[in-house]
């Protein structure tokens, strides 16, 4: 472990089960445990916890954002003091490849390593079937490519980051879109959601703070946001999450022309580390045999 | 009807009677008909058919390639002449915008003009239900927005594109890719596709000529293709065509992270002029009570 203040409880257990979990309070809590740790803190704890994960000689999938900023720090610090080596980072941004860079991690690509041991990134919301909301950040497409072709994907998140449903949280479930006829785009998305209550969508424009993106009626004048692979972003809000069969709905939106990809990511993460308010640090395993069909 | 060697029969057919069409030959041929009329003329014959379609005020989808731009240069000559007025043009590619420059047709963009009212353009492979193979130009993309947005959309060929099955005619399907990870978008291809006889597929460079685009074993160092949308284009080979439920096929497609499109237009013709070697021109016309399956 490399919080103090955390116990980990590894857990394999049958989906949908996460967020009834029944957990025993730490039996002996350091003295640390009764501080109240920074949703910072809880980041960097979840992330250390995935870190040990990696080996020498793995090829790493690097993730984007706040908590995946932790565990690339993490990696760096491990290879600088020797405890991991001939480790390649695939980065799924350009932010990531910087980051990496800044930490003295080794980068690479898909191209050259079609193999990716080990992803390791967070995420924006987690269902109780380990389904997620990702690419607020604008990474969707890179993350996707990268995390769905990894042996494992280990999500790391604070547990405000849980929800029942997906898209409950109220903020944005983003969809990549070419930038060519984006307003036909945009009209197709809001057909394909006619009826749902609650449902509303806007082009991401540069001047949002992605991470704050809830549904705002004001029109902007600012330039659209673009992505690593110059596409648009349109964000989708479900006052209500997401109804419905999750892959009904992905291969909906994906039909739409002009789609490039979406933040729903079904059926990819391999486990997800929890760091929770309480300092427990639990480990939530997806069950292969539950959601074999066909992901 | 422009040209003096064709015969025009318009047919509402119960699909999939294309193929066997049993046509009377023309009663009174002209002395022209006697003439073997080259693939350039039977192109031109079914683009100018098409354009008897065009009404001064009409949003037009600008196709792309050989074929339409005899349609393009059709439209120009009618806004000279004043036979056609208030005509605005959507593009489908830079091409197209160019050519429709040149022709004097005033363009603009879907977000401008979301309602287009009737587009033109050819089609690589059309087979009995009027599904079309497009895109071995490289602008698919553009076109399947321009044209699955139209009140009608009416293809133009030459009966050389007439196929019994969809990619039987040994040349490309196109897939638009996005550049980051294309070797791994290119072996998921390749996965979907595994054990299907006769499969092969190869990243499109910019040293071939799209339309050749046969598969060639041999590699090549040259640059990749870039479509107008900065994406590549992965060119997938059925030697025996494509075989199974195209709407599944086309799903399965969509679903891999770094597809954008792909060129199979399922159920978006509304009808296709096809200009036949004996001077007949014949009009399909989708049965709209068989495809109107969500389509």
């Amino acid at each position: 472990m490399q919080a103090a203040c955390t116990r980990t409880v590894d857990v394999a257990i049958p989906l949908p089960h996460l967020l009834m979990f029944d957990l025993e309070p730490p039996p002996s809590p350091s003295p640390l445990a009764t501080m109240v740790p920074s949703q910072d803190d809880l980041k960097r704890v979840a992330a250390h916890r995935a870190v040990e994960l990696v080996e020498s000689g793995m090829v790493i999938g690097l993730g984007t954002g706040s908590t995946a900023a932790h565990a690339l720090d993490r990696i760096g610090d491990l290879i600088r003091s020797g405890a991991l080596r001939d480790v390649v980072g695939i980065p799924t941004s350009e932010w990531a490849a910087a980051r990496a860079a800044a930490a003295g991690i080794p980068v690479s690509d898909l191209n050259a390593h079609p193999v990716v041991d080990l992803s390791i990134d967070g995420a924006d919301e987690v269902d109780p079937a380990l389904n997620l909301v990702k690419g607020r950040g604008g990474s969707l497409l890179r993350e996707k490519m990268v995390e769905g072709t990894s042996r494992r994907f280990v999500v790391i998140v604070d547990d405000s980051k849980l929800v029942p449903r997906l898209a409950a949280s109220g903020l944005a479930v983003p969809v990549e879109i070419i930038p060519f006829g984006w307003a036909l785009t945009l009209r197709r998305l809001q057909s394909l959601f006619d009826g749902v209550p609650g449902f509303n969508l806007k082009l991401r424009t540069a001047s949002i703070d992605a991470k704050a993106t809830t549904f705002d009626e004001k029109g902007s004048d600012s330039e659209p946001f673009v992505t690593d692979n110059k596409n648009y972003i349109a964000d989708l809000f479900f006052e209500n999450g997401i109804h419905g069969d999750l892959r009904v709905i992905s291969d909906a939106i994906l039909r739409i022309t002009g789609v490039v990809e979406h933040g729903l990511f079904l059926g990819l993460a391999s486990s997800v580390v929890v760091a929770q308010k309480d300092g427990v640090v639990v480990v939530v395993v997806k069950d292969k045999a539950a959601t074999s069909n066909g992901i």
